[in-house]
């Protein structure tokens, strides 16, 4: 079992209305690579820059994450991104991109990555991706993410991708935008036409939907009172989604994949409660089953 | 067992992006009794004017609603509320409100209505709230909605109201209004301190929760693909949570109440599936049931 994460690595400067971090980690790989990380081993491909500190190595390595796929530019700067979360802690407007050495990414899978049997794509651009599953070996599961920025500017590429991948990872606005649908099932049934066998659909902080063409699964978000910083949630969801179904094997059963949503919106609660991987540095698995069984205690009928 | 309603009963103008209906049934009251009448015996509480028509009270007699509680106003009109959805179908402007009759409405409920164990007061003014309640005979459970309105223009009286009720129905938005705090829970957490015992957030279609002192459930949406008209959801939603109560004897264990939520949300599911009743005439019992085992697949874990 091997789940392989490609995705970009960035140097965040996070305000919200109570706090601000300036340059704490952040980007779709590693939020995706750390919460998987709770479920099985995980290689991480990404590219940074001189800046990088060897914290973050040692973070990773401690946690089971291979990062031998992660680039270092000698003469580099990792991408940059600030944002300012409004007061509801949900919206949030970007206030600077820089992306330095993620503008020319080409990613560069090690020889023991390419056999990767699960594959996420985190949030890049749909070349980037394409690149990327290019290098693969016969993946058994590949899945991506994606966002508004590549639906407006790089459509064609991102039409290409959604042919080659079995599953889609998508906001629900973003869905809508997407397919052109003002209604998220019929914006989620459209994306099965697209190319994906199944598309998994971020709705923040009111949960996510799994759909494919005979299924639906549905989960709310675990109620979280202290949202400290919601950046790369939906990646963490995602890595603890794909961490629990790399671990069950693969399997696409209807229990795997409702557990998927369940874990991977429970690792996604705890990332919220602190600013970058604060919050996950002080736990383990063990707070992650015991928050399961208050959310099964909080939902089952 | 008996449950008891007292609301608003009005005449719906209705615009939605694909259709328009005109003086179409529609109130909190209504839809509140028709929904809780899938389970118990109902009373409903409200006024009308000579425009009362007799199909309407066929269609709540055959449903096990008590109307007799109804004040027909002779020389009245119905009160009449027309507003328009947006393309997302779920924010909606209002563009037209005549109270009419509602506007020196004073509920008088019947001798044997007085008695009963279990009392929505639905969305009405507070002060017409407090009069029906001075009118009972030790109700075993009584919960309130309210909105925005009496929020902002009748805050003593809706204060008064809230330390006499048992649980308090309220939309999320609504609830940080009342509160004046950012986040779902604790404005929840808050509404606690203002007098109910429970208070019941609904998201609309992003699900409802119930939260107490030391209780919280959570219940996402049914996803329905074909939203035809959202109006009366809240009361739906509310009228299938009560009257699933009452028909297990007030019971607030844990399972009613799950349950409750649950029979909320598939009722109201249903009725967003057409105008006004329209939905509502087609379905009893057995299709609540079915859908409700539809909806615990899609989320059982």
């Amino acid at each position: 079992m091997s789940l392989l994460v490609v995705g970009s690595i960035a140097y965040d400067t996070i305000e919200t209305p109570a706090a601000r971090r300036e340059n704490v980690l952040g980007g779709s790989a590693p939020f995706f690579a750390y919460a998987a990380g709770f479920f099985c081993p995980v290689q991480m491909v990404g590219v940074v820059g001189a800046d990088w500190l060897p914290e973050y190595t040692e973070m990773f390595q401690k946690h089971d994450v291979d990062i031998t796929g992660i680039e270092i530019v000698p003469d580099g700067k990792t991408f940059r991104w600030s944002g300012k979360y409004h007061d509801n802690m949900n919206d949030r407007d970007t206030l600077e991109t820089h992306l330095n050495v993620l503008g020319t990414f080409q990613p560069k899978l090690p020889e023991n990555f390419r056999r990767a049997q699960f594959v996420f794509l985190a949030n890049c651009a749909p070349a980037t991706c394409l690149a990327a599953l290019d290098q693969l070996q016969g993946a058994d599961l590949v899945v991506a993410d994606t966002m508004d920025l590549w639906i407006n500017t790089t459509r064609h590429d991102l039409d290409t991708l959604m042919k080659k991948i079995d599953g889609l990872v998508i906001n629900d606005s973003e869905a809508k935008m997407l397919t052109g649908e003002i209604n998220t099932v019929s914006a989620a049934r459209k994306v099965l036409t697209m190319g994906p066998k199944f598309v998994i659909v971020k709705k923040g902080e009111h949960g996510a939907m799994f759909v494919s063409e005979y299924e639906m699964y549905i989960v709310p978000a675990f109620p979280v009172e202290n949202v400290i910083d919601p950046t790369g949630a939906g990646d963490s969801f995602a890595g603890g989604m794909m961490g629990y179904i790399a671990s069950q094997q693969g399997s696409l059963d209807d229990e795997t994949i409702k557990n998927a949503l369940v874990y991977g919106t429970i690792v996604a609660s705890f990332g919220i409660e602190g600013f970058s991987f604060d919050r996950y540095k002080e736990i383990d698995r063990s707070h992650i089953e015991e928050r399961r069984e208050t959310f099964r205690s909080m939902t089952a009928f």
